[in-house]
């Protein structure tokens, strides 16, 4: 092909560059390890709750989140849980909904609202899949063994909580 | 709300299921917090790259290629690097074009073939954003000591290793 691959991080150009260390590079090698790990992942379990359970892992976190709130949640709390819009939470409730996994029922502390939560099946169906869910993410993770899982949980705690607000 | 949230691991309901450690409760841990780490990174990333330069993740990802290969990729390659579809980098690759940043020019080892490189300001424009990506990485992997960084690099590693292929 006649192609020069060079490293992941472009040294050659950020290193023309005034003010940037040697040091501040290891900041992109760890941020692309951990997009690295963490898309493996879930991709990973994507392609295996498709394969296994016939389902996507919208759907899945979605059912996550009403296992956490057993009494339901109201679509707007689970759209903010969920980190996606109101559509997107509408359209997938209209399918769970026809496919009998979850139902719309009135809210108790306000009539005017309504909340969504499993149905019976619907929880039989999740309680399924979160145990094939978790021995997929044990097989993942089976390189560390307990102590390293627990400094990696550790590091990660860390860095979040050292993130802060978003910088300008 | 009268509504009671339990912890992120659905405890109680595992811990009804035979079979389930406590120990693999530790990998769903692990996951979860993995995932927010990156997914508040990529968000971070996406929101300054809107702010700063306009752009879009995907094409600082384009472009983050291209610098890779300064003698161009074809766009089967650019599709594969970037995980995409063919369809995806071809819709981007005529956005990039239109705006001046990259170029098709012939393969110059295969005529019956096109490839893609950067444009002399489509290089200049990449340098720009590269310094400021690592700024931000910089800052937002701040919580983090050089030594702390190199430990979690060095596990994510392991992890990534360890992973092999996916679970059946």
């Amino acid at each position: 092909m006649g192609v020069v691959q060079k490293s992941v991080v472009p040294t050659a150009e950020l290193g023309r560059e005034a003010g940037v260390s040697a040091d501040d590079h290891q900041a992109i090698r760890l941020w692309l390890r951990l997009l690295s790990c963490s898309t493996q992942i879930e991709q990973t379990i994507r392609t295996l709750l498709r394969a296994h359970f016939g389902t996507s892992l919208p759907r899945f976190d979605y059912l996550a989140q009403l296992n956490r709130f057993p009494e339901g949640l109201r679509m707007t709390s689970l759209s903010s849980h969920l980190m996606v819009t109101g559509a997107n939470v509408t359209a997938l409730t209209d399918q769970l909904v026809a496919e009998g996994w979850v139902e719309r029922v009135d809210d108790p502390s306000d009539r005017r609202a309504l909340i969504v939560r499993m149905t019976p099946s619907g929880q039989a169906w999740f309680d399924r899949m979160a145990v094939e869910h978790e021995s997929w993410l044990v097989a993942l993770l089976g390189g560390l063994d307990a102590r390293e899982m627990e400094q990696l949980h550790r590091l990660l705690g860390k860095l979040r909580q050292g993130m802060g607000p978003t910088p300008q």
